[in-house]
């Protein structure tokens, strides 16, 4: 798809106060591009979503960067029969904390992602292969800098701010170094400047789920099928990383599920991984068997659900590539000290930590804000006390629009 | 093995301050036993140590319960060349917290386990095949009253003291329940008297990863064989819980290893599951290959080795079967309330929490401690500041150790 001659503005749906319809773009470029690693793919594709207008200064446009299982989509529909929208809806459109009827924003997937942007599940041109794992290692800073060269195929010649939670947030602090004068205003949530060892631990166990089932096949897997198992597993237990054990504890506690009658249908929450045992186990024992692992507990098919979904929409291979992405970013190791990694920054800041975030807690975000401080910048840290864990920045909160209204105005 | 003529004393080695060399027993019984669920087996066996002696009052007693992982050998060493002493021997021992000098200390394998007890890699003697998953549910009381028989057939008339942490922890209070008049003290540490949707929600993970290996096989599997790789993901998941975030950050923080030249041989750690990706990968790409998820922090290669050195001595139906313990451990739901649970207790008991511990929290151990005291028991509740996480019961402390001193005194 030829960005040039596209109207860059999606039409807005006339429902007050929601973006309504938007329909995904893409950014193509036959320019090669290097890696930080220092191998090269022969052009690449992003793909994107527009909301709001882009003014005659061209001053207005807001970035918004995804996290791990995000996407370009991240606010209104696509069409008048989705049941969701985009992840971060509650917090973009118009007369929204992020106010589209003001602002142009956009938001792409990320090099290396898996819903329409290159990545290992691309056709590599050279071979007519999927890439796999000969796509290049991806960093957070190649996220970033493929994202310059789309905004400036846009014509986009500053942002008014840069905006992410989570890895979005590491994409935030890396757009804010790397291109300085580019970037006005800088808004980085339950974020790190560096994982530690214990966020990197279950990004591990993630992978090793994924590279030792027997359908990884070195990466190299027809797109419908793969590691699906080893993808599921790491995505429930991710899953319990961005929640918090009140949350957990409010929304589930130790409910039980409804016990299933012998003869019911599968549950379709679980369909695409095995069934549960006892739905395989006929003609095994005569009598019911002594003990079988069907759900027990509501919090457990929750789970099972989050897996299921998630194979459905993610390839393994990217979800591999994108948390070693996250590993890997270390501001600090990169720059000699944190303070060093921030001294050319000219964006205001904000950063925002979430007391219930144990997967990138607030000491970490607050040694963002303080190193930002040293380095003589404009930051401002604000901590929200919430129980919702890692996920509080993508849920309802007046408090953070608050925030994200009083920083953007 | 037959327990009657057997002297219950095991030779105490002469090296001062330590247990020394033991060797464990069979508890053996061919009387049937009807598990909580109704379900029943031709007789069991229970593989225990002993440490110290039974005084002539017969009343010198301790009874240790081991958690999840755990096994019968708490302390000492079972050969000379052992590099390991059991897994509480840092307690347990001569003027040690526990002292063998005057109590005869006693622990066994879990009904449902996999190091010598009977449990789903037994034989079933009416089959001549091994029970897998016809082995009963297994519940914390089914635990209880199998090692009630035990020790009736040892003639210990009662227990000075029962001790434990995590799930032994659990059995404490159960055998403080279920026998009132014969537990004298109670001592439970990070554990808790049902756990929240959090540690429900990990466990299933860890079942999950097990259930949906295709090695599982419906629990038919071989000795040698079975789920090595679900079961290594499920540990290293839980390892994880184990520690904590400031624990392995001191430990691991984000130290890379070492990278590894091309030609040498794969990491041993990892001999058992599949070799990092880049050793398999000769002859698929003839440069370096563009990614690899090799080991690269040292967190990494430390959580590989222990999922490595887990499916060497752990069976994975008896995992699902003890996990399965844990989450159906609700002492409040079987009995109505908390205080309602302990009604009928008659031991002075003791709750320690560990301030770090995030998977039964101090918060869960307080509870059991207050509903001790609003049933008007002697109770007290002491927590310990550490920051190392659940395991912290295991691991080196002063404070601890007088604690569990002053307690047995």
């Amino acid at each position: 798809m030829n960005d040039a001659d596209d109207d860059l503005n999606v039409p807005i749906r006339s429902e007050p106060g929601e973006v309504g319809l938007v329909e995904p773009r893409d950014f193509v470029t036959t320019e090669p591009f290097v890696f930080d690693n220092g191998q090269s793919i022969p052009g690449f594709t992003l793909r994107y979503e527009t909301y709001g207008r882009l003014n005659a200064a061209h001053d207005n446009a807001i970035l918004i960067c995804h996290a791990l299982s995000g996407d370009h989509h991240c606010a209104g529909i696509h069409s008048l029969n989705d049941r969701k929208s985009g992840w971060w809806n509650n917090l973009i459109g118009p007369n929204k904390a992020v106010d589209t009827n003001k602002f142009f924003v956009l938001c792409c997937n990320v090099i290396g992602g898996c819903q329409g942007s290159s990545g290992p599940s691309s056709i590599d041109p050279r071979t007519g292969k999927a890439y796999g794992i000969t796509f290049p290692a991806v960093t957070i800073r190649d996220m970033v800098r493929t994202q310059k060269l789309w905004l400036d195929s846009l014509g986009v010649q500053s942002l008014y701010a840069v905006i992410g939670g989570s890895m979005g947030g590491m994409q935030v602090l890396q757009w804010a170094i790397e291109y300085p004068s580019f970037v006005k205003r800088a808004l980085a949530m339950a974020t790190t400047a560096r994982e530690g060892a214990q966020a990197i631990a279950f990004n591990e166990v993630g992978r090793q789920a994924i590279l030792q089932d027997p359908e990884w096949n070195h990466g190299d897997y027809p797109k419908s099928g793969g590691p699906r198992v080893g993808l599921a597993i790491a995505r429930m237990m991710a899953h319990i990383t961005y929640l918090s054990d009140a949350s957990m504890d409010r929304k589930f506690g130790r409910k039980a599920v409804r016990p299933k009658s012998p003869s019911s249908a599968p549950d379709p929450q679980v369909s695409g991984l095995k069934p549960p045992v006892s739905d395989s186990m006929e003609g095994i024992d005569p009598v019911a068997p002594a003990a079988t692992f069907d759900v027990r507990f509501e919090v457990e098919s929750y789970l099972r659900y989050q897996g299921q979904s998630f194979i459905n929409r993610f390839d393994a291979n990217s979800y591999l590539y994108i948390t070693r992405a996250l590993d890997q970013f270390d501001l600090a190791a990169t720059h000699g000290t944190l303070e060093q990694a921030f001294a050319e920054v000219q964006a205001a800041t904000l950063v925002v930590g979430f007391t219930s975030d144990w997967l990138f807690p607030p000491d970490q975000n607050r040694a963002i804000a303080l190193a930002l401080l040293r380095a003589g910048k404009r930051v401002s840290y604000a901590e929200l006390a919430t129980d919702l864990g890692h996920d509080s920045f993508l849920l309802e909160s007046p408090q953070l629009y608050e925030l994200v209204r009083g920083f953007l105005n």
